[in-house]
């Protein structure tokens, strides 16, 4: 196992930081990092807000629900951009709103970013810096759209909050590998539901150790909590308002 | 710079292997790795599939549209999933189609996906290996899915072709760091032109440079051709049909 794999496999979520901001260098390995990502048709969708003001980080903060938010040495904000296309397309004379409104490209703008975020994930995480992909980010998505000034065609997905570690978190067992990677076809329900009952024995085991057995969770249990309810139902709305995933 | 950087910054697309299969080890540490990757709230909503069988590594270079796909080391096939946690919810009573079924969740499967490819992809380059991701995958998405029997609530995003490199191939000039990053909030429409002409210069030079003056395409030409006819314009119908992104 080399050092690349060790640092992937390494891991975990940060949501203490010490008090110490990114140096310029830092920031820039980030982003040149992320950039260096593959992209589909050199389309490079994506556009990285850095927040520097505190102000705006702490509002950002109160509307992701993440205290990190406000407290991380740096944070990052990644937004799916098809702007800088329709702008491209109108430099060149073009008339690109039929593609710029597929569902196809929305899923390449999302991909493109993800890929961009994990590369600047790796880059931080390989200098010694821990990080925390924030899905709150979505929570109040059109109050998040209106205080970074976002436009049509850009989305914000997930922020990222980028620092020193204050404390090391655990590490929860994912599934084994054996539950996500099969050869040649999708397997069929018994094997996964084989597969899921073995996997809540681990994840059970790793509560019950943790807490001295005041919590067994299993996987399925939460997941069936974090499905019973849709959570974020403005979503489809406020992407179809930015102009994406409409057709 | 450290090694890991330097792996993530001098990545390139490979599409000629030698003819070397992976080792089982190797696609071991490359799941692994993927899997190491963040997942919203735990939820690890991807699936890889590994193509052994020749025949159907041989159909899916023909659906994809690319010899690579055909005569790479090893092929995988990442794809959004939910369908464990419909199952998940089933074996626990939970009703859970209409959070299945929502565009947020959408979004949440097809970021986890890409987040753990791009890990596979830096372990895979890691260990010597080349890969490129292959959206042409979505070419033919319909047939893909029946080949490897996708059940609802998955759904192929695109492939990953990986083995030893047959032959190196050029990087493109991404755009500055200074054209996607930027700090506080979306820069307006001027700034970006700006950069779009200065960007637009470095690809001409690189194309002009590469091909001895038979090529000068610059950035924003691409994107406008590109964009001018919607591409896979089945997906919104497809991608609803698999269960995901109606409400």
């Amino acid at each position: 196992m080399n050092t690349i794999i060790e640092t992937i496999l390494n891991h975990r979520s940060i949501r203490h930081y010490e008090d110490r901001p990114l140096s310029d260098e830092q920031i820039r390995l980030i982003v040149e990092s992320a950039q260096a990502a593959a992209t589909s048709h050199f389309v490079q969708a994506y556009t990285i807000l850095g927040i520097q003001d505190p102000g705006r980080k702490q509002k950002l903060a109160e509307l992701t629900g993440n205290r990190h938010v406000g407290t991380c040495g740096h944070l990052l904000i990644f937004c799916a951009d098809l702007h800088k296309h329709e702008l491209a397309a109108q430099m060149e004379g073009v008339e690109a709103q039929d593609t710029l409104e597929t569902t196809e490209k929305f899923m390449v703008a999302l991909i493109d970013t993800a890929l961009a975020a994990q590369n600047a994930a790796l880059a931080a995480e390989s200098m010694g810096l821990g990080i925390c992909y924030v899905g709150g980010l979505r929570n109040r998505l059109p109050e998040v759209a209106e205080l970074l000034k976002i436009p049509q065609y850009v989305l914000p997905l997930f922020a990222m909050t980028i620092g020193y570690p204050a404390d090391p978190s655990a590490k929860k067992p994912r599934m084994e590998a054996e539950h996500v990677y099969f050869e040649d076809e999708y397997p069929a329900d018994e094997r996964l539901l084989r597969d899921l009952k073995e996997y809540n024995e681990t994840v059970s085991q790793y509560y019950t150790k943790r807490t001295n057995g005041k919590r067994n969770d299993t996987w399925t249990g939460q997941m069936a909590q974090f499905f019973k309810e849709p959570s974020r139902v403005f979503m489809k709305e406020f992407v179809e308002r930015q102009g994406f995933d409409k057709k």
